[in-house]
This record gives structure tokens, sequence and C-alpha cells, in this order.
């Protein structure tokens, strides 16, 4: 039977503390979850300015954090972080760990690491395991959008604790980001730093009201999901490449089809 | 208690490791160990052809396993499966992900899978945790060389036992390898399968032994590396983002002034 290496860290656990989370979470000690992240980015679903070459429409790694409220990876209409600045224009994922783990290390306020392997087209699927604590029950993470100036998807401190129990399952459809670190209109636009930079915002089909802008649709109502996330508890018996994995087709675009 | 610390640099292929893949393991039940990985690609270095631009020289995500000598990632002289063929071509990682898990299925030869985030620089770290077991002592990764026709760097069942006890540190330089699947001559070639496949290959700095070879450098004896990997023993203390991590530069780069 195999075993998936969770990349997860558990950060010292003996000593007290600080229960920063509006709801206390009061479930069984820790819990295992698949993450599964599906692309959604077909041409067919965003046909302006789809990128075909050099590089084609794709997705970073994932990089993400099982954390408490006391953390923050990213939040929408705040300033992004260097680590998380570096991710959203790069792929580099260094500075980010690093914020990470010292956030674990000063507060205590993480539980662990994990990350998934990128999906070299927009449509496809990645999966990796995490795990989460009674005090780190929120599910935080990146995948930055290929090419880009400095668009990200993710979730921002998704809780999968509710009062007593585990959720079982939870499924999230993602909408693209602007991290504001990059002015960049267009996937392919040329690095060109915001300076003042500014916050994390949403991108919508109006936002930024500009037709240059890669997602600026004004017939629709709103964008279809960029990509979703689904998070799968797993039980005790499917420690490893479990159900929720192997039931997933041979090719990660076949789902792609069954599911749009 | 004295902890020995086994430091073991190769020179040449990973592969030819003088590995007891059939010697039994007698170790303790399992070890944690932090991987790094980290890029020596840089144009001094490598000043061939050095990829600039679109896109600049990087590493793919890294997807390891950890394994018995039942099961192979990859070999020497042997055909790539099909999922080394598409992460070792493109980076996509599912299907060399779905053919672990059926190893693991079938023959119970795989303990855990592994990932860690992408490097978007030639020099550059990145890191992540495994377990082995004494059944599955083996780690084998590959990190696709981006861009590339189908060079990949990485370790064919590094044996992290010895008897019965699991090594401290293990370091291995790393050497490019051909997957055999495409023909492109050199880093920005456009993709040209092999017909026949042929098997994998390690390139060096005359082989294959033509000038329009992105590491054909007929003044060299042997390549300097590209890659290295360093192998961590975690202490039971220091389950997650422990010392071997934190005492790592803010900046993935900066070890690399200091090692070369």
């Amino acid at each position: 039977k195999v075993i998936w290496t969770v990349l997860v860290t558990i950060l010292g656990s003996a000593s007290s503390l600080p229960v920063g989370d509006d709801s206390v979470c009061t479930a069984e000690e820790l819990a295992k979850y698949r993450i599964i992240f599906t692309g959604k980015w077909s041409q067919a679903a965003f046909p302006k300015q789809y990128p075909l070459y050099r590089p084609p429409a794709q997705w970073s790694s994932l990089l993400g954090v099982t954390h408490s409220s006391d953390y923050s990876m990213w939040k929408k209409n705040e300033y992004a972080s260097n680590g998380v600045r570096d991710f959203a224009e790069k792929g580099e994922a260094w500075v980010l760990m690093k914020e990470i783990e010292e956030a674990g290390e000063k507060i205590q306020s993480v539980h662990g690491i994990f990350s998934a392997p990128a999906i070299s087209s927009g449509t496809g699927q990645t999966s990796t395991e995490l795990e989460v604590h009674p005090r780190h029950p929120l599910v935080s993470f990146v995948v930055r959008i290929v090419p880009s100036p400095d668009w990200f998807v993710g979730t921002d401190s998704l809780n999968l604790c509710e009062g007593d129990r585990w959720m079982d399952e939870v499924s999230v459809d993602l909408y693209p980001y602007d991290a504001g670190t990059d002015s960049g209109f267009t996937f392919s636009s040329p690095n060109f730093a915001t300076i003042p930079q500014e916050t994390v915002k949403e991108i919508t089909c109006s936002s930024p009201s500009h037709p240059a802008n890669s997602f600026y649709y004004p017939k629709l109502k709103i964008l279809p999901p960029i990509a979703q996330v689904r998070i799968v508890k797993l039980k005790k018996s499917q420690l490893g490449l479990s159900a929720p994995f192997i039931n997933l087709p041979a090719k990660s675009n076949e789902i792609i089809d069954s599911v749009s």
C-alpha cells in the first residue's frame, strides 16, 4: 500500500498556543486530506489572448500551508508579502517558504507546508496531501497563472473544521487575483513593477475596467471559474494514495471534459 | 551519542552509485529527511547557449518517490516510462504520479511520493521532506531542466539505509540526462519526437559528440555539476520546519556564491 509522504511539518506542539480563531475548533486531534487542484483555463472558456506559445497557458507548482488565524499567506485588499510577490511574479517559492517558516517559529501559527507539482497546460490536475490540526485548521495556498504579470489563484484561510468535526469534502471554485506588484495588463506583458505597490485585487470580467485586460469580457456578468480545488478527507484506512486519488482518470485532462 | 555523518559525494552519474539495493535494511522503523535541491546551472559554469529569455534557465517542480528495489522511476540505459517522458519533456507530473501509484498498488514497492516547488532561475534552491521505511529505503526523483528537449537531473534508487542504520546526511552532485524521447540538441530546440525511442543517457561534455549540443565543451574533461541534492536526516525533535531548513539563507541564491 502506498503512503504519500505528506509535506507537513509540525512545529513545537507541547507549549501553549494562542487561540486567535473566532470559532474554536474542537475536532479530533488531526486530520489528513487530499487536495486536488484542477485547472480550467481552456481556450474555449477564456478565448481572449489565450497564451499558446512560449510559454503556453499553464500553472506553476502549488504551494500551501495549514495554519491558525494568526497567520495569513495572502488576503484580498491587503498588500502581498515579498514571498507572495516572488511567487506570483515568477513562481519562485523560496522567500514564501521562509516567511511561512518564520511565522511558524515566532508565533507558532503554522502547522505545515505542502506542495504539488506544476501543470503543463491550462487544463489539468495536480494533487498532494495535507494535514490539519485543531489549532491550525485553515488552508491557504497559491498557484501562479503562467504566463501572467503577477496573477494567481488560491484560497485564503479556508477552514476545514466545523465545530467538533472535520469536513469530509470541500470544493471551491477559483478566480484570478492580481498580487498588486506588477502593472502588466495582459498574460504576456513585460515586467513593469507597480510603484507604489497596490493591494491584492480580484480580477473580474469588468475590473480592471480596460479593454486591454486579458480577463476583460464586457458581455459576461462573471468570469467562469479558472480553476477549482477539491479537498477530501482521508479515512484512517486511507493513508496514502487512496480512493480520492485512484479514482481520478489516467490523463489529467480527461476529467475536464466530464466536468465542463 | 556518536552521530555518524556519511557524506557521499559522487563524481559521475548518480545511477552508478554503489547502492546496496538488495542488501536488507534492518534500520529502525521509519526515518524522516529533509531534501534540499540546489540548482547550479549558472551562465558562468555553462556559458554555451545559456537560456536568457522565454523562458530563462530554470528548474521544474521536483517529483520524487521512496521505494524498494522492485520499483524503478528511471534508469540509465533503459527506456523512460511515459510518465518520465511527459515530465522530462513538459514538466507534466500527472502520468508519472499515476505510474508510481500503480506500482504501489500492485507490487507494494512504493512508500511515498514527495514534491517540491519549482525554481525560477538556474541557480537557486527548493526543499521538502520525505519519509523512508526499511522496506522502502531508496530515493528517486526527477527535476526537468527548463528549457530543454527532454533533459533532467535526479537520482535513481539512492539508498539511505546502511545495514541497521539510516544515514545522517547524503550529498550527491547531479549531471544532466537525456530521456531519449525528444531529438532536440539544444536547450531551445523545437519538439521533435525520437522514433524509435532511445534509452536514458547521461549527457556529458563530449556526448552527444556534436558541436551543436548545448553541453558540448570539448576542452573540458567533465562537466561541472549542474545541480546538487542534499538529504539530511531529521531528528525526532525536528519534526517539520527544522534546523536543516532554517539554517539556509534567506535568499536561495546566496548559498550558490558560498559553495562555488
